[in-house]
């Protein structure tokens, strides 16, 4: 019965049901223990279809990163507020970022916890999406201040949201939500980026910057 | 002449020697590719007076972990002004933190590139480390404004720290120097911080936060 109904789903949406499954496999058992097997019966379907799909763990694997990461970029750039003022961009975008890995922590702990420490080439699949969002961050601020330092703060900035995100997935309960996380790096960040606007420096910054390094 | 040489060394200094060959070779080479041979002979010893003292490539890659990570949390440590103003301990921490990872290239890479990437048992070293860190910074926070959110702040703060140090030791030339990422990051972190030492929340996080969520 279950495999004369599954037979009547289009290709793409079967593909889907197996990525689902894979996402929450690897994310919970991680990419070495996770098995084909388990893959194949939290999708409901036969691993001679998994692999017939998919071709190998490694692929499945890959296919898992990539729409995770698509997910995540487009969740990040459609939640940014294009023409507001920079303050709302990095709010909106701030939001976009957290609400999705909140929303979906098996595919953040795919991207962060499982691909990053697989090894390659993996990781550096992670890092291709993770030049990306730095990239289109350095654009968004070099829009708002055109500072020397944006490429600094873009990585200050990314990897201060990507290790807000992973302490929220193993935080103690109840864990921080989206919205709770993108406050907490509002305040931390948003008053340093609003004097590099103004090209204001802070006090030991300034002192010490101009010394002889 | 070189054996004989070398017979004179105490085993500390000797071990010594092997280990600043092996980071570099592991930082250079990666994990996987970097050879006993290899580490020999950048070692001027033999390959059996490597075993016989570090008994294998992987206890040799997680004696590197540990004592690149003991050397960088002590800088860190060491830097930071004990009884300082809240914002001088910060800049002499990241001025720490950024000098010694610019100091010691080959050793950032083995914490940061290699072992948190090569898989388990080394990125489990290396998030002992991180968190250790974490909590180092969010004792100097609760000290300085004893917020809730200061959690969220020290994984922030050590996220952007860690990224910034990632980005500089693959950026383009030239390569920003310890200090200016010091300051970079203090313009960034240090007057979201201010706020929260005097206990305000800027407009959009105080707007946002406290809408239903």
């Amino acid at each position: 019965m279950a495999a004369a109904g599954s037979r009547r789903l289009p290709r793409a949406e079967r593909e889907r049901q197996m990525l689902d499954a894979a996402v929450a496999t690897f994310a919970r058992r991680g990419y070495r223990a996770a098995s084909m097997d388990e893959i194949a019966e939290a999708a409901g379907v036969s691993k001679p279809l998994v692999y017939l799909y998919l071709n190998s763990k490694d692929e499945l694997f890959s296919a898992c990163i990539r729409r995770e990461a698509a997910a995540l970029t487009a969740a990040v750039r459609d939640a940014v507020e294009v023409g507001a003022t920079p303050e709302r961009q990095l709010w909106s975008g701030l939001l976009g970022f957290f609400e999705h890995t909140a929303a979906h922590p098996d595919g953040w702990a795919v991207l962060y916890s499982q691909a990053r420490t697989v090894g390659e080439p993996f990781a550096a699949e992670v890092a291709v999406l993770r030049s990306e969002i730095v990239d289109f961050v350095a654009a968004l601020l070099t829009a708002a201040c055109g500072s020397r330092d944006v490429a600094a703060y873009a990585h200050a900035l990314v990897g201060a949201a990507e290790s807000l995100a992973g302490w929220a997935a193993t935080a103690p309960d109840p864990a921080p939500t989206g919205r709770e996380l993108a406050a907490s790096l509002m305040t931390f960040a948003w008053s340093g980026l609003s004097q590099a606007v103004t090209g204001r420096v802070e006090g030991p910054a300034r002192e010490e910057s101009g010394r002889a390094g």
